[in-house]
């Protein structure tokens, strides 16, 4: 192997960026070159790439997003997109594809290994942590910090008013984020989609707090539990009190990365790189019990990672 | 002069700690006593006090919110709640009150001022920055920055993805925060409700900014503009390219305050201790012309603090 | 087991009052009662505690420091006063004690729980992420970032300048924290105790690097590679070049705890607790392999913790 | 007038990415071009710039350090090195020259202007705020919060461990760094160059503390007051108490700009820019009374800024 590609085809996360920069230079550290396609899949069907070198990626390391850019690329959705795709990394002799994205990247990467015949190995970047086969991804820490600093800050105005705040967390139909997030903010209720939300519970918490003399109270809500505006109105409606929604939004997906998210980035790469050195594609590197390990593409795309119910459970035991 | 009460009745912003800590440590140094009223006006309707001290204030400087709490009180906007915290200010024979907040809490300390003839001086505290008599309110640094912050990791998204992101940030029917937060972002557009929000100019601008290769749009929205949510489609509909809106929400609100509103709040809280101790009432301190100073209270609450079109313009250059 | 107690007796390190919290509502959440001791072993020299509660122990996950204080305590190093904190133990009824630091901290227990016969449980908290048995301790995360923030802002100097930079980063006579901070930072040296630094490796590298032109160069180096001001004037001597010293001190101990710190902190107390319901002690808790875990509080007194040497390969192939 | 140039000569400080974005955009809308020279008055010497266009200083607004270098350099310290730094500004028929930085970099431009006859504006930009005829330079208020935030963190350490500790902030010769910071820390004792520091004092004060029951004390000292290593044992050995010191370092020259730092610089800007367009030179732009306005180069170059004594009151006061 002489060449691989590098691509970012979805929605961008912190950390993205330290790992484009770990797998030029260890790439280029063996003899690799690596060309960095842009605009995510966009990138393949029209042959953009710029040529990584260690001096092109140096000072990213620190940068929020991704430099090569990303976009949403219908065309890529359809056979004759992945076609067209395979053809670019024929033409650019390119053995090898490194993916950095989440599962929605990953299923086009599964495609286009089967289309091309060429090595794929992803490494799972995305705040929402809900690849299978890695306990964690890049950004997702760092995504978890900025929401527990802005809920550091919204409990001021909480206590100051003593109110109840219901605060939505990014994270799709999954509640990862949402479970950290309230885990470490010291959240009094967490919603996450994975348990069914039932208000009599809700509201019989923020009672019980009530007579404990608890007069705030945050609660964290995944997007995915749905219509969060619509549960602001159910629990002032039940329990008398004003409740504050605020929706962090996109601020979640932006930033510096943390150390972790940066550190995680150049440990996957390195595991990426690796593994196209060893000819082995249909790959997802990871983080299992504290290892840097991989997983079987097609397994990473078809399974469902499951929410640690024993956090929820110590999250509950923590709000009291 | 020997006792005076200080409360906090409206929204909390960050810096009023500081305010707090300062009044009662200067007016301790001038042997001065200080009664805390806790909930905002509710505290004086109900003579709920604490008695604040030198030590007492302390390890506060660097808290957001306000550690004497706030409290909306319909009881007090009648004439009824004003004579009870007149009796409230007679019982402790207080001769003065420190009211620190936003216009709201000015016409409050007006009423109670007539009512009971004892002096009251206001100190502006309020990230709206919509008090007249002052070019800058305590806690307005804090929330600036705190948005500067969100945005600029929003940029982040913003760039990777080539999208127009609109900002909705705080400010209740003003745009001072507005403005400041767009400049200092460098946002392409800056929507503020003392200007008419023509949608053909904006879009002409993010067109002209496509001719000039600018693909990415941050678009800094005052929440008094309206519904944003409707601006943002209406945009993709006259440019064709997706719009995504955050709206910053509470976090705006809270935080340790940035070094200048913990300034602000010190210097602030000694012009209105040596307004008191000169049996000045009726005023309000300020920032004017780079100095301390202070005008009517009656004054302050009557007028309109204009907003800096100069700065509109130059956001204007400086989005090129 | 009715009554437990708790300390904090070395230095602080950020994540301990997530601890000191979470011990206290888990225990209690079980029925047992927990005592505070003041001031580490000082406080059971002189039976000086409060009582936990949960109310007791709200609002402070977000805060560095620990609540319960701590201070250097030579008359414990003494049999007697070993002695003196068994008695005062026995007098409170405590069955075990929740010990939160490092290995000095965990040597005491160790002394005590063989004077008391009482089960001791350490909670690794320190930043210099030094103790055997895990491969992480509360505050590590917390302190990795904050250099890392310091690090990035004087990158930007270095940058403008074209200069080199030591920067000395905390971690006793352990690398750890110098490692994790060099490499997410992106230095170009790493320096750390466990490997011998070799001057003219050093220099050897900065002169690869201008040839390869790169100008400015990032150097961390742990506290416990000795003199940092005498290996800047060596660095100096042999390259021609000006370098400048910074050394980053006493902030990396403190401020509000990263989402992690705070996590590890609710999971290792959730552990301490387990583990003395289940009337377990001389333990450790951990995390390997991923997962919470324990040792033998012995074992990981008398056996030193590993570098990870991968980690400084690694870092070595990144900042080419 | 066609060209004008631009030079960052100095130390960095934060804005002045923001000062050359602003200075560039604004008058390429008055139809200037812009030419940067590259690394201070070497770029001069050299005849080394870039030219700057609207595309070319996009996203700089929010980095901290230069965009366009900086060096030391003495051979424009003497009679030849002026001369040539002229003839490249004729031979790039430049009429003005907007000089970024401190006192340094205007006694620069001030033999500059008068060997080439040329108009030169001045733009202070330097965290120490010792610019003669600004109440504020670029990159101060940004030092001020990155202190604070140091500041903050170090205090969690020194309430846990009941200590007294010294900071030592950046400043050169002068205490504005100090004393704002340590007003806004809330510091028991500011050490400033411009007052004789009486040991006596300061352990009076900390005695006086120690008898009201502060264990803890913070004292902020700017670089000026000399060697802190050694104030620390003085003090050490008055007070019997054990003291640590932190020295910041250059972590607070660098980090991405307040707002208020990039507001001043897109303000100073504006104004450099308006007085070359009316041909007016030899000034420095400032901002006084709350306004923008400017001053004599010469007189800037000459005068010595005076420290505010009564902030210095203020701050005794406040730490009681």
């Amino acid at each position: 192997m002489k060449t691989i590609g590098l691509v970012t085809p979805g929605g961008d996360a912190p950390g993205m960026n330290a790992a484009i920069r770990a797998v030029t230079r260890i790439a280029h550290s063996r003899k690799l070159q690596v060309l960095g396609f842009e605009r995510g899949w966009d990138g393949l069907l029209t042959n953009n790439f710029k040529r990584l070198t260690p001096r092109s990626v140096g000072g990213i390391i620190q940068l929020g997003g991704t430099m090569l850019h990303t976009l949403r690329c219908p065309k890529f959705e359809e056979k004759e997109g992945v076609r067209k795709a395979a053809e670019t990394l024929a033409l650019n002799k390119l053995d090898g594809l490194v993916v950095i994205g989440g599962d929605g990247s990953f299923r086009g990467a599964l495609d286009l290994g089967r289309e091309s015949g060429k090595l794929m190995v992803g490494i799972p970047a995305t705040i929402d942590n809900d690849v299978f086969g890695t306990d964690e991804t890049i950004g997702f820490d760092t995504a978890v910090n900025t929401a527990v600093k802005a809920i550091d800050q919204i409990r001021d105005t909480a206590i100051s008013h003593e109110r109840i705040f219901i605060v939505e967390v990014m994270g799709r139909k999954r509640g990862f984020l949402a479970l950290d997030v309230g885990i470490t903010v010291g959240a009094e209720v967490i919603l996450v989609p994975e348990n069914e939300c039932k208000m009599s519970q809700v509201v019989e918490v923020l009672r019980e707090n009530a007579r404990k003399g608890k007069r705030t109270a945050i609660i964290v809500a995944a997007e995915g539990v749905g219509d969060t505006a619509a549960i602001a109105k159910e629990i002032e409606k039940h329990t008398g009190s004003e409740v504050r929604l605020s929706i962090l939004g996109y601020a979640q997906r932006g930033g510096s990365p943390t150390a972790r998210s940066r550190l995680l980035a150049s440990l996957f790469a390195e595991k990426a790189v690796d593994l196209l050195g060893q000819e082995q594609g249909n790959k997802v590197v990871g983080l299992q019990n504290g290892a840097i390990s991989n997983i079987d593409l097609k397994e990473s795309c078809e399974k469902r990672k499951q929410i640690d119910s024993r956090l929820l459970k110590l999250a509950e035991m923590l709000s009291i």
